[in-house]
Formats: structure tokens, sequence, C-alpha cells
């Protein structure tokens, strides 16, 4: 199937705001009875409860004894280019690729996408819409073979099924060393019935609930940024101004106010710039962090702690288990501002540095931070535009959850933002306006759009 | 400038297979000429005559007392998936991007490439033709911004003249920890006199270079190599069933066995399987490596060897230093395999693995080893088939040197071979067949072809 063949039935899912499959108007009972069924009870216990987890004593790192899984560890960052930091911080160390899979059917002729009501302990509600699968390479190497997981066969070659797309793109670079993600939608021809926990949904009905709250957790985000369709003219709220350039801005043959092999000049440059030094260390003792019997912590409260928690689950496989979290402290905001140039909407990008990113730099919305931890000291860039944004601005406003698996109640503020007409077309070096086609052709390869960057893309495609 | 109208310009280039400003007649003249200026002598010495370089005593890195240029420290590899191997090596750590510039003209109607004869201390004939500028970040920050590299001002913002390209790729990911080139190309208007030292050809007279041993450095290769620009049909040579069959592969238009959707889905795959674990260590006492007065050395005398040398220059502008460079066992091979499919040339490309790739997997050569690592071992897929290869299948055949600022005469073979008309279509999971158009269109992006695949486009595209 070409991309193009495949982009017109995107478009006409994106049309359908609802479906006979699974009405809005049935989805909340749905919801509801997940939450009944799947919701966990999850305690914070001192680190010392953790079974099977244990820090090393040479180390200080926080790891599973099966070597499975994950583990907190330390990282060394020294830049040697402006602004000149160095600090010490613990990371997450997953090396396996997580398998983010999205099944897509036709069913009376709209693609439908099977959505899992799934658990993860921290998030803040429990059960969130994840994408079909979400698995790591261990769930289905060996015997096996991913019995546990329903529907991973779809992602395993050989498979049923033809792949729309496949890509790797990394997770949240402040928390995660290097971290990938697959990004893989199969299209499916033959009859898949939903098991309980499951439902198949159109992209029109993702898009209503992506308004709601901790809702679609990040792992959807990520995959619904990928998919390649431009944003229908005709879909509801056609005609306003503000749509109208969303339109422009989605077609790939429509001029922004840079080409793309500008563009890829201004972030060669953006990554050749910095010069950062990062040394995996182990955790114990690493300056400015303590660790006491239950969390691990900055001495100026900031950033994040590590902490442990025990689950103890309704619907998994594993009923019990204990695992350590990261929990952010404070809310972050990530905020795209817009411009409409020349009738066509641009995003206003932002070179982002973070040492976990395989490549140190991607492309992050305009303002990304937990406005916490810049308290007396000087501010990012735009930040207080974002905060100060007059409400009838705000094109999009959602909370919406970071991954429940890793991170405890990570919640971040998600914006779009319209500038004011006076808004400067010049902006910092390490900003820069883009279409929205821009950046949905980058997201065919890996690392170019961090994960909250991806997360705004989807969100503003359902505007 | 939109890039086919740089596409037509490239094309019109590689159809000039000479010029009147350096007429390949007198090349040779310019050429021995900068053989007579810039020629090194180069000397192995003893470590302990290195000056300003020292084995750190509690690490045993070997780096520079200035903390600039390289240093040289170990990596640790342990395989959690097939084929489950584990070993250590030295391993170059360079963190800064380095700047392969390279910059274009039109001349009398024509693009001319502004080369540099370029001695490196590893270079098998000391002089080789380097991109207008080969430098690191170091060289320009700071007052002086760059006032020792010759038109380094180019490929500095703000610069005078138009970014045709401009993309990190990687190099060699056995013996560079993470390394990244700015490969970029910059056309400019006003009128940029050749220095001594450098001379304007065109793309056809870098096309008839390419044949000569040892003459076009790597870094030039892989600029040339990133040219977006379709193989012309009118070329010397045109006409044969192999270069028709090379013209249809180099046109964006023409469809491969595969599309590019599944040719990245399958590339995701290769990048998903490896688990593999790397941990930067101390150079000091890694596992079956042993160091003595004058090389770093692996038990069974195979790989490479660290060693260092005393420089005495001609032209450059330190004149006089001592340096570490790795020195290979052996020669390599690395040899794409082609296959005439529908008329439409595919090359036989590997997903290969290398430790100091930033995302250990990027598409190299159907072949690319030193044939002596192997002796009496399992032996790569295909070399066999390409050291037995009939000559009259050879259709591109040169010795062709690595990097000679860090390599100490590193030469390997590069070929491209025609397979039989029985060469099989099914090939391993590893190997794919890919269009040159589908391989040139992944270098606008980063990460895609090692540094030996990108030598063969180059090289191919001249034939």
């Amino acid at each position: 199937m070409e991309n193009e063949e495949f982009g017109r039935l995107l478009v006409k899912s994106a049309l359908a705001g609802d479906s006979s499959v699974v009405p809005l108007a049935e989805f909340e009972e749905w919801y509801a009875r997940q939450l009944h069924t799947a919701r966990a009870d999850v305690e914070r216990i001192p680190f010392a409860e953790l079974e099977g987890w244990d820090f090393d004593p040479a180390t200080g790192n926080l790891g599973h004894r099966s070597g499975r899984f994950f583990s907190v560890e330390g990282l060394a960052v020294t830049m040697r280019s402006e602004p000149f930091l160095a600090w010490s911080q613990p990371i997450i160390d997953q090396p396996e690729v997580g398998i983010l899979g999205l099944l897509a059917k036709e069913i009376d002729g709209v693609l439908h996408f099977l959505m899992q009501g799934k658990m993860e302990p921290g998030n803040i509600n429990s059960v969130q819409l994840s994408p079909t699968v979400q698995a790591t390479h261990s769930n289905y190497i060996g015997v096996h073979r991913g019995a546990n997981v329903p529907y991973l066969d779809y992602f395993i070659e050989p498979r049923p099924g033809r792949v729309i797309l496949d890509v790797l793109q990394s997770e949240h670079g402040s928390w995660f060393w290097c971290k990938r993600n697959r990004n893989i939608v199969v299209l499916v021809d033959d009859d898949v019935p939903a098991r309980d926990g499951f439902c198949w949904l159109t992209l029109g009905q993702l898009h209503e609930l992506l308004r709601v709250d901790n809702l679609i957790n990040m792992d959807s985000r990520t995959v619904l940024a990928c998919l390649p369709f431009p944003v229908p003219a005709s879909a509801p709220g056609g005609g306003s101004e503000f749509h109208d350039a969303l339109v422009r801005s989605s077609r790939e043959d429509v001029r922004g106010l840079h080409s793309a092999e500008e563009n890829q000049s201004w972030f060669t440059e953006a990554r050749t710039r910095p010069l950062v030094e990062r040394r995996r260390v182990g955790l114990g003792g690493i300056p400015g962090w303590s660790r006491s019997e239950r969390e691990i912590t900055h001495e100026d409260g900031k950033y994040f702690k590590v902490a442990a928690v025990a689950v103890q689950a309704g619907n998994r496989e594993v009923r019990q288990w204990t695992q350590p979290l990261f929990v952010p402290v404070g809310h972050g905001v990530a905020a795209f501002l817009t411009k409409t140039i020349g009738g066509v909407l641009h995003l206003l990008v932002q070179a982002r540095l973070e040492p976990g990113l395989l490549d140190v730099v991607e492309l992050g919305p305009t303002v990304q931070c937990t406005p916490e931890n810049y308290a007396g000291g000087e501010r990012p860039a735009f930040l207080d535009y974002v905060l100060a944004a007059d409400a009838g601005k705000i094109r999009y406003e959602a909370r919406l959850s970071e991954e429940g698996g890793r991170f405890l109640h990570a919640v971040s503020r998600y914006l779009v933002i319209e500038t004011d007409e006076d808004f400067p077309l010049d902006v910092p070096p390490g900003h820069r306006w883009m279409t929205v086609a821009q950046l949905t052709g980058l997201l065919r390869h890996s690392y170019y759009l961090n994960v909250q960057a991806r997360t705004l893309i989807a969100c503003l495609r359902s505007l």
C-alpha cells in the first residue's frame, strides 16, 4: 500500500468523529468498566521492601536481580560549550527497544485502531488508553513468543497484515538513557475481535479523547503523531482562520518560511554546536543527590525523586509486584507557540539538549520545562509568554501523563497557543518556525522530534 | 535553490569529464607538486616519546594534556542477543563534530568543487585530495575564528553562499566511539581563488580520480556520496546494460524490489533485534589486549594495534608533532554485490552492527571485513563470493584509504561486483536489495549508511 492511499484512509478516519463500533456515548461506560476491573493499588514503600531489586554494593545502581526490566544508574554531564553547565543525576537505563504497536483495520469502510485500556502503576488515574501492544523484546523471545501479550504476533515477523509505519523514536531524554521505542502500525484485513480490555476507535474519536485530561497515554500519542496524514479541510472547526492555516500547514506541497534543506542545516548546526561529555557513573554518591530509606532526592528539592512502589493489580498477568519509579517534582509545561505566516500555520520549535537523548539534541516544543525548577533563576525563553497567554489564544490545552510504567504521576500541561499579530518573526537561534508537514515529514525518520513535540503534533492535528 | 535545480547542476558537472581550470592532464603535475611540498616524514616511536600525550595512571586511557584532540579509551561490548559475543577493545573518543566542508562554484557554467591536497600522517602516500575544509569545532571557536584554516568562514554562520547539503554522518564504528562528521556543501557566487594547495575540479574529474588508488580521501568520498543527483544517462559508458540499469537505479521515481516503507521497516527491525550492552571502560588492562613500549596489541595478533608516530611536515601550520594512531592488521575488503532486477540495478546492503556507531546498526556494503581476522573461523556471508569474483564481473575496484589523521596505512579494497544471473533474489534476513536512489535518499538523513557504504555509493555513481 502506498503512503498516499493510507493517507486517504487516515483522513476519512479523522473525519469520523464517532463510530457505531464503540460510540463515544458508550466509551465512558467502557472506560469506567476498565477502571473497575483493572485499577491497581499503588503504595509507596521503602527501598528495603523492593522484592528482587537491589542497590549494587559497588556502584550503588538499583537493578533487578534477573538483569531484566531496567536499572537506575548515574549520569555525569559536563558541557564544554555554552552554557558550560555540569551536573550529575540518576537516569533510567533500559537498553531494550520498546514496541509500541498499533493495529489498524477498516470496519464499515472506516479505519479503526485497536486501543487498550492499560493499567500502569504511575498513572494518575491507573488506567489509560495505550496502543494495542506495549512490550519489550524480552516479552517475545524464547519459547513463549509473547503468549502473555495479546496481539503481539501482529508485530513480530513473519506477521499477518501490512506494516504502515515502523520507526524508532526517543523517549524522555531527561530521565532515560538512550531509550528507544519502535512505533509500529500494522493494517490487517482479517477479522480481529477486540478482547476484553480493548476497543476499536476511529482517528476522529481518538482526536476527541485527546482533549480529555490523562486519558490517551504517551505511547499512544507518539504513535498517533507518526501517522502520515494531512489535516482534512472539512473537519469540524473548518472555516476558522486558525483551522484553515493549520490545514495548509499540514500539506506537504505548501512551502513554509524555510525550505526543508534550510531546516536540515539549522538542525545540523544545533546538533554540532554543543560539546557535551556524558559519563555513565554509579548511582551511589553522585554529587548533589542523597538516598534515604524511601527516596533519592536532589539537595535543592528540585527535578525529581527516585522512589519505590508496591503494586496490587486487578487484571495483569503478574498481579503483585514492586518496582522503582521516578517521581517528578512539580508539573511540566509543554507548549507550542504558533504564528500564521503567509496563510500557513507555523510552529515555533526549539532545538533542545537532553542528556539522555542518543544524539543529545532533538526538536522540542517552544517551551518545555518544569517551572518550579527555575524558581529565582533565569527562566526559559517564552515561558512567561506561555504562562500569561490569553485564554482566547489557547487553541489546545490538556493535562497529559508521561509513561506510567516508569514515572509516578508525571503530568504535564500541554498547550498550543496562537501568538499575537505583533509576535516577531525573528526568533533566537535555538528556535525556528516550521510547518506541521515539515515536522511530520521528519517523523518518518528517527530522533528528530522529542516525545513532547510528538505529543503536541498529535494533539494539534486533532484541532 | 531547490534540490532539483542543484541536481541539474550536478548532472552537468558529472558529465564534464575534464575542465579547462585544472585539466586532468595537468592534475598529475599539480598533485606531484603537492607531494613535493607537503609530504611529511612519519616515524613510529615508543609511547614514551609522545609529547603532550600521557597514559592516565588511574584509567590507562591515552589522552592529550590539553584535553583536546582525541583520546584512546576502552570499550566493553556484551551482546545479550545472538551471536552472544563479548569482547573488549581500544576505541577512539573524539566528542567534537568534525566539519567536512566542500565549496562549490559555477565556473564557465559548470559546477566545480574546491579540493585540497592534504597531508595526513597515516596516509599511505602522504597527500590525498580532501574536501575544502577538514576541521573541528576547536578550530573555529575563540578569538581566531579559524584564521589558520583557509575557507573555514564559508562553513560558519553567518556565511556567504548557500548551503546545499548539511548532514551529520558517522565514521568508522569499529574504531571510533560515536564519531560524527558534518558533511556540508556550500555554493558560492563570488570569486573564490584557489590558494596554493587547492584546486577546482568538476564532478566528472573527481569521478575519474576515484578510480585511482589512495587519492580521494575518506572525507571527500563521504561528502561526494551525500550529493543528491541521478547518474546521467549520457555519461561515458552509457548504453551498456549495466550502466542503463545503474541510471534507472539512481532515479527517485523508479520503483525498487521493495518500497521505501518496507525498507524502513526492515531497517527498524534490524536496529531493534540486537541487544548490545556497551560500557566505556579504562584502556588499562582490558582483557585480551596488552601494552608494550611501542604498541597495544590483541593477543591473537588480529584487528588493529595502537601505536605512536612522530610527524615532520612540510606545509602545515604545526610543523612537528607526535600522536597516537590505530594501525589495522591486514587490509579491509568492502564490496557491494549488484543484481539487475526488472531492469533496475539493486545493491545488496547489509544491516551492520558496529559497537561505536551511535545507534549500533547502520547499512553497510554486502561484505565489509578484514579477511585475516577470520582465518580458521566462520567467514562472513558473501566474502568468498567476492574474493572469487570473475574479473569480468568487477565493475569497480580500487584501494582506498581510511582517515589518515587517525589510522596508519588503513587501506581497503573497494569493489562493485555484478552477480551472476542465477544469484538468488532471496537473501539472508540481515541483507536486502535496494536501489541507488533509495540509498541516496536516506543520505539526506543521519546515520543510515556507514562510511564504507558511502564510499561505494560515491564510486558507483562514477561508473
